[in-house]
């Protein structure tokens, strides 16, 4: 099921720049098949949801791995049935 | 991993009350071995994160196999590594 | 106009846990004549929209004077014109 | 208070499209002093925490006013004390 989906991760305890976390977020959605787009307040994520939801659960696993004590992730996911979801087609 | 997790899991298309959907979310959270709480902006939900996320897929194909043709679900998710993170120990 | 609102603040900077910053935001809500409702995820509150946005702000210069560096709100914000909003109506 | 804010709005009841409604909301915010991004998933936003707020509830009044019956605004908020927040100082 393909879908589109909005992440932003904010790791807690780790000082009040986020900013190399977030770059390690990206490197890690990179190595999946996606289309990405990067704005202020998150990246949107084109996708199959299956693989979408693998890759949030990696990048969780990861960042605790390396050192992330706690983790918070807001996530907006959208899949329709009527066409397939894209970021493209959501262009205003 | 375990994770707190919050769902919202928004229809479009259906009218104005989303009633029947949301009680066919939590139903199908019911059947996965989760702590529930449902409040008014949402599930917090209990549990392993690999499930808790399968279960958000296995919802938005539920529910669009039920004809919802457009889905939106707005996801809060938090894992930490120093203790497991539990529903009861985010109490105020 | 009526609403009902899902208020969360992470404070960054502060360390990994969060639970003053937390009781703070609940004891500046309650300053209003709003009905709360806190849970694991955040506090749902019922009451006008206008000073609901009000709390918020003022919770973000409270905390700032108190010390805080980095807040971030999220916020779900419902409103309908058939009838009031309230948390009481939104129980399964 | 300058602020970087996230804003999403969904109004529910009126079909599967909300393209209108959206566009509606970029019009309104438009009539501000603000930065403005809209991405898939929302649009980012700079300026007065406290203007935007304002921003948030006309939305809400006018796109009730215009016919819209139940409205949800998914909102994240950005404040800091160490410097000033921008969209631009969010890029990676």
């Amino acid at each position: 099921m393909q879908a589109t989906v909005e992440l932003q991760v904010i790791p807690l305890g780790t000082g009040v720049s986020v900013r190399q976390e977030v770059k390690r977020v990206v490197a890690l959605l990179n190595e999946y098949d996606f289309i990405l787009q990067t704005h202020a307040s998150g990246t949107n994520i084109e996708g199959d949801l299956s693989d979408i939801l693998s890759a949030i659960e990696k990048i969780h696993a990861t960042l605790h791995d390396e050192g992330g004590v706690r983790l918070l992730s807001y996530v907006k996911i959208e899949t329709r049935s009527d066409k397939i979801p894209t970021l493209e087609g959501k262009k205003l």
